[in-house]
Order: C-alpha cells, then sequence, then structure tokens
C-alpha cells in the first residue's frame, strides 16, 4: 500500500485488541406508570437488561434487551458463546449464538438474544475507529429521527397493594376521549410529536374510535395510529377499519394471525401494521403471499441486531411494504441503537415508536446525548453509540430488581391482581 | 465518554478528512480470448473503467465495473453528484447519484454506477478505519471463498481481420466435448476449482447436453452447471432439465422472461438460476409470486454494491432462494470486492463465477494479495479491499482502449464480421 493512502498503522486497534474479553449482564428494574393494554396493566416496575462487552484493550460497548428470568439464561449462554471472538465479526457471532443456544428456541428469541451483543459490538467497533454506529451502518440519511407520540389509557395511580402505598405519576388519568386528548397535550407540549399513536384494545371498540375521533379534532393535522394488539375479530377490525375510513395513517394488529390480517387488509382503506404477526425473516414470505401487512414495524431487539433491520428495510422496499419501528418500554441505551438505525435505514417510511416519555426519567445512560426537540432526536455524534453509562443509575436499577425478585413481565397477572374476573383472552371484542 | 472506553482522539480521520475531493474515472481495454456464447464472440478487447476517487487527506479508494460509451457518461454524472461528500455516507451517495442521473435510465444502470463508486468508498472507509472492507460489511463467515471452473466453448484464435494477424491463447480451440474436458482439465489443473459451470447457448442443446455428460465423466465429483444464456424455448429447456436429470447443481437462464422460467421451474429436477431475469431488487417480487427461481446470482456491479449484495442473500434466504455469483469480463479489484462481500455473506450458498482466469493476466492491481488455491481466494488482509493500483499497467491498459477506439461491447456484431448470416434472436433453439 503507498503511503499516501494509509494511516499511520500505530493507532489503529489489532485484532487481538479487540477481543472480546469480558462480558456483564446486569439485570435492572425500573418504574412505570400504570399503562393498559390488551392483556392488563403495566406492572410498577419494568424489568430490562444492561450489556456491558469489553475487549483486550479496554474499549466498552453497551447492549439493551428486555428481560426475564429465561432472557438472562439465554444470554449468558450468548455471551459463554462469544468470549475472545473480535468485535467486527458480527455476522459469526449471531451464527455462534444461534448454534448455543436451545435448538427449541424460537427464532425470534435467538434473533434478540444475538441483537444485544451484536449493538455492544457495534458500540466498541465505533470506538474504535472513531465512527458513530450509524456511520458503520452506511451513513444517516436523516440528521434527526421522528417518533410519534405513544398514548396510552391509563390509571391516575398503581393501587395500594400488599401493604405498599398507591403510586402516583405526573400524567394523571386516561379512561376516556378526553383524558387522552389531556395526555396527549401534555406529551406533545413537551416533546412536540408530530403524529401520534394510541394503545387501544382496552375498550370496546366504539368508545376507543370516540377517542381516535377526539383526538383528530384536537389534533387536526397529525397522522393518527390505533393498536388494539389483536383485541377484534375479523369482522370488528373491518367494522372498525370502515368507521375510521379517512382518520388513521396506519392501524395496527387489530386482530391476530396472518390470514386475519389479510382479510381486514382487503377490505380496510388504511395500511395495516405489526408488531405481532410478522416479528422475524420466518413470517415474511406467508405475509407477503396473502398480502396481510402493508407496514411492518421494525425493531432491531426483535429483528436480530442492527445490521438485520436495516436488511429489514432494503426487504420491505422489495415488496413495497412500508417501514416503521415499534418500541417496549426502554431506556437510552435502545433509544440510541434506535436512533443510530433508523437514520441509517433509508426505507423508513414512518414516525419511530418509543416509551421514552414514560420511562426516560429512569435512564442508565448519561444526560445530554439524547434529547427530543419537535418529536425527533438528533444521531448522537460521539463515537459508537454516542452515550455513556450512569453506573450509579446502573447500580440502584440492578439493586432495585434484586429486591422486586422479578422474573418475568406480567401485566395480566397484575390485573387480575385488582380484578380477579380479567381474562386476556383475545380477540375479545 | 471514559477515557478508557474511547482511543486517542489524534489519529482518527475527520468528517472534513474523509471528504470526496477527486474522482477519476480511466476507461480501459485488456485482451479477451475468443469465447463464444449465445449472442456471439467475446471480442479481442474487453472495455472496462477503473476509478479512483481520493479525499481530502489524500486517502484512495478504488473501483471497476464494465464500460461502455453510456456508462462512461452515466459514471462522469455520479462522480460529479458526490464530490464533497463523506466516504461513510454511502447511503446519501445512493440518493445523490440516482437523483442525478437521467431518470429514465434503467434502475439497474443506476445501482451499476452507484456500486463502483460504493466500492471504492468502503475501499476508503477500510484505509481510514485500519479494517478490511469485509469487516466493515459485518466480518467474514469464510476465510476463503470458493470459485468454479467457468468453461467456454471457443475458437482457437481470434481470426486475423482488417490486415491484422489472427491472436493465438493458451487455451486452445473447444468445440465438442472432448475440447471442453482439456479445458476445464487445464483450468482447474491450474486453479484447483472444486465445480464446473459450463457457458452454453452456442451448439444445438443435445451437443451441449453431450458435453455435460462428459465433464461429468471426466470429474465425477464436482457439481456441474450449464447456462444458455436464455437460448433455448420452455419446451427445449423442459427437454433438457430431463435429459439432465441428476447431472446439474442449477441451470441457469435456460429461456427469457419470469413466466418462461417459471414454467421450466415446475418441471425441472434441479433449481434454475439467474443472473438475467432478476437483476434488481425490482424484479424479485414477481419472481417469487411465480416461482421463477431457486438461486439468485448476486454481483454487486449489478445490486448497487457491497452493503446491498448482503441484503440480498438475507432476502434470498427469508424466500428460501439460493444464492450464487455472477461475473462479467472482470480485473482483480473487482475480484477483490466480489471476494469481500461473498465471505461476509452468510446467505452465499454456492461457489461464486469468474472470469479472473480467462483475464487476470492483463490485472491492474499489483500481484500477490488474490490467489487461487484449491480454487478459493483467500480474503485479502490488507485495509479496505486489500489491492495496490499498478499505474503503469493501467496507463497501458488505458492507451489500449484509446488506440482501440472502443465504444461498447459487441459480441454479435463481431461475429458477423466472419458469419454475416448471424443473428443474436434468442430462444435459437
Ligand atoms: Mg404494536
Ligand atoms: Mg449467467
Amino acid at each position: 500500500m503507498k503511503t499516501s493512502t494509509t494511516l499511520p498503522a500505530a493507532p489503529t486497534p489489532t485484532a487481538a485488541d479487540l477481543k472480546i474479553t469480558e462480558i456483564t449482564i446486569t439485570p435492572i428494574a425500573f418504574s412505570d406508570p400504570p399503562l393498559l393494554n390488551a392483556v392488563g396493566v403495566h406492572e410498577p416496575l419494568v424489568h430490562r437488561v444492561i450489556i456491558e462487552v469489553r475487549t483486550a484493550n479496554g474499549l466498552l460497548g453497551l447492549g439493551e434487551c428486555a428481560g426475564g428470568q429465561s432472557r438472562l439464561e439465554n444470554l449468558a449462554v450468548g455471551a459463554n458463546a462469544i468470549k475472545g471472538l473480535g468485535v467486527f465479526d458480527t455476522s459469526v457471532m449471531e451464527q455462534l449464538i444461534t448454534g448455543a443456544l436451545d435448538p427449541s428456541l424460537s427464532s425470534f428469541e435467538k434473533a434478540a438474544v444475538f441483537s444485544a451483543f451484536e449493538v455492544a459490538a457495534l458500540d466498541i467497533q465505533g470506538h474504535a475507529t472513531g465512527r458513530t454506529v450509524s456511520e458503520l451502518l452506511g451513513g444517516t440519511v436523516r440528521d434527526e429521527v421522528p417518533f410519534s407520540a405513544y398514548l396510552f389509557y391509563k390509571w391516575a395511580e398503581h393501587p395500594a397493594l400488599d401493604g405498599k402505598p398507591a403510586i402516583t405519576d405526573e400524567w394523571g388519568e386516561a379512561l376516556d376521549p378526553a383524558g387522552l386528548v389531556r395526555q396527549a397535550q401534555k406529551m406533545i407540549g413537551e416533546y412536540g410529536f408530530k403524529s401520534i399513536k394510541l394503545k387501544g384494545g382496552v375498550f370496546p371498540p366504539a368508545q376507543e374510535i370516540e377517542a381516535i375521533k377526539a383526538l383528530r379534532e384536537a389534533f387536526p393535522k397529525l397522522p393518527l395510529r390505533l393498536d388494539p394488539n389483536t383485541a377484534w375479530t375479523v369482522e370488528t377490525s373491518q367494522w372498525v377499519a370502515r368507521e375510521t375510513d379517512g382518520l388513521l395513517e396506519y392501524l395496527e394488529d387489530p386482530t391476530p394471525g396472518l390470514e386475519g390480517m389479510g382479510e381486514v387488509a382487503a377490505a380496510a382503506s388504511m395500511p395495516l401494521a405489526t408488531n405481532m404477526c410478522v416479528v422475524a425473516f420466518d413470517h415474511i414470505k406467508r405475509s407477503v403471499e396473502l398480502d396481510s401487512v402493508q407496514v411492518i414495524l421494525g425493531d432491531h431487539h426483535y429483528w436480530g441486531g442492527l445490521r438485520h433491520t436495516r436488511e429489514l428495510g432494503t426487504l420491505c422496499q422489495t415488496f413495497g411494504i412500508g417501514l416503521s419501528m415499534h418500541s417496549n418500554s426502554h431506556l437510552g441505551i435502545s433509544l440510541a441503537a434506535m436512533v443510530h438505525v433508523a437514520a441509517a435505514t433509508p426505507a423508513l417510511t414512518y414516525a419511530c415508536d418509543t416509551h421514552y416519555p414514560w420511562n426516560g426519567h429512569n435512564d442508565v445512560v448519561k444526560p445530554g446525548a439524547l434529547r427530543f426537540v419537535d418529536g425527533s432526536v438528533r444521531v448522537p455524534t460521539g463515537t459508537g453509540l454516542g452515550v455513556e453509562l450512569d453506573r450509579d443509575k446502573l447500580a440502584e436499577l440492578h439493586q432495585q430488581y434484586l429486591d422486586a425478585k422479578m422474573t418475568a413481565r406480567d401485566d395480566t397477572g397484575y390485573m387480575q391482581r385488582f380484578m380477579p374476573e380479567y381474562t386476556a383472552d383475545l380477540p375479545r371484542w
């Protein structure tokens, strides 16, 4: 190589420098408001996991994913499988993790486990090369990533339970159209979102249609989405689609299964979206055959990391399917990863979902790098993901996890503590 | 960012350092044997283009693509559109090039123009970060990339023409089964290939079937492929498929069009492959609907660069389609790019095609980085593509281009110089 074409060799980390030497998996718990959905209500604490990957030369990469006892066990298997691997070998990382996990696990779970480590590896790649994660994915096609206001029906407080007092929050009650409009006004006032998503499936569909109409009146120009998480039959979904004709930019998971979604899609004027019936590459072929969904909500936690999420975008473009982005309750490492991949994915056609307004005050990343302005987050400019871990906060949330003795998320069981007759049998209407 | 998690900032190139300041587009011509195919015979010279991209800090990236007058014009438009862009912004590069080119051009041509610059940009990314191109694509899943022996019916020499003497080559004549077996023995002896592809469509199909049977007898264990470049009708293709039942790992482009291929596929025992009816993401949806092809021959020159080729792999996996790799006459920059992307694409399921045995002795890259051992090429270990330009050779091949006053490839016109009655109307049988 001519000297004019290469950099001085000294500062470049060697392959040995970038081998993974240590992985720390820290389960945490953070507070969550009583948000209602089709299968119950959010518990007072969310269980999540923070991944720290370290290399021989001391670089640190971060990952974040959903928690639960079986996930923790699978993450431990994954971590064990990739010790000694170079951080640029993410394809081999996927093969090693997939091969080490119990073969009976779903492709979804395998992809989810890999994803947490892939994000951490890309974070380190960024630190090692002085680039951002989005640069390593092909560069940003947008400098800021738009998100939507994610509205929930909610109680005013977590009720007193087991001798513990009630837990209130800043958001107040939202059990009717007026309450949701107030919630939207507060959230949009603080974050500046330019589109609105309502988590439905909580009340009979006629009531949720009224909520959509109230939001349309209060926010005449903002695109609206409704997501009942498969709470409706095909017939009910078709009826809701007729009643909301012209009101929704998309209707998300009205009914279960690719066949049912296909029947609703054939009758609906708006696109159908999903993060439930198409959540892995395995599911796409049949969905295309049935034309079940017109929008896929990508999620790097689901789809096997950031590179595969970008690939999902190309696949969506190829089949004329729109791309939006799904969110579970999450903190800033996930948000940073979402922003980098969304910025680097040309196929993204909708504002992304985020729970950050509900949970972001608990964040384990230091403030500054992630900020909502006019509903969008600018791509962090630091190397890698561009966020830094707040170790005091991590320790606090880990202790909270230990104290709570959590195992798995259980919205339904929590609801049944207050309404013993409650069931989560869907479709409900 | 904590000091323990970041490298010293000084040696990392800044955004300004990595802006594209200069692009050189050099048309070249290199010698080619008289290889026969379904539309004529290769001319004595192949027209190709070498791209050099330079950044503000003096880094150099290389690209290579097919030539022709209109391609040169399109490359000039593309080069003009990306001056000042950072080399990590390849998604924006694609948008700028696609937007600058004549909108009436095919998506295929737009992708081909972008591809040459994307490869050069990734080459520079590698130099700037001290990584190989395959590392930037997700790391290698194979350290060496297998290729197939690409056999052609051929004349013993380019006949004397226009007062110029005949041009012989080291390969001799191959116009019957015995000639092809001799060619295969020589090529496999020198390169060690573990599979064989025969370019057909030259003689009536019964003769080409005899050639396949002769190759099967001479090489009992090597997978065989036959590619008549759409020289056959659906009925003839179905007949050939029956006659070669159990002999071929795949049958490539027997007949034109997605519909015809679908009819052949429905009747054939072996997979059908293509680099003709599915050459852009646009074509995949219909192909999936018709189940026209079971193997796609990727080609980063066709599919919009290295990242999109990897994405094509994921798409193929998603739909249960195999992935092989196509080749046109090419030199070492293209070969290096092919090796990096093939090594980094988990979905690759077949040995790749290459014309390198026919053209590699003309190479514009310095010897050493690219070597066939047992039919495979090891991934170059230098930064970026890992190959270096031989400027003397480049100047020589450019002069050869100027002297030849070439415009576009014309296998048919060249054939007609010797057989005025020859036509390239396909399907022929
Ligand atoms: Mg949803
Ligand atoms: Mg072919």
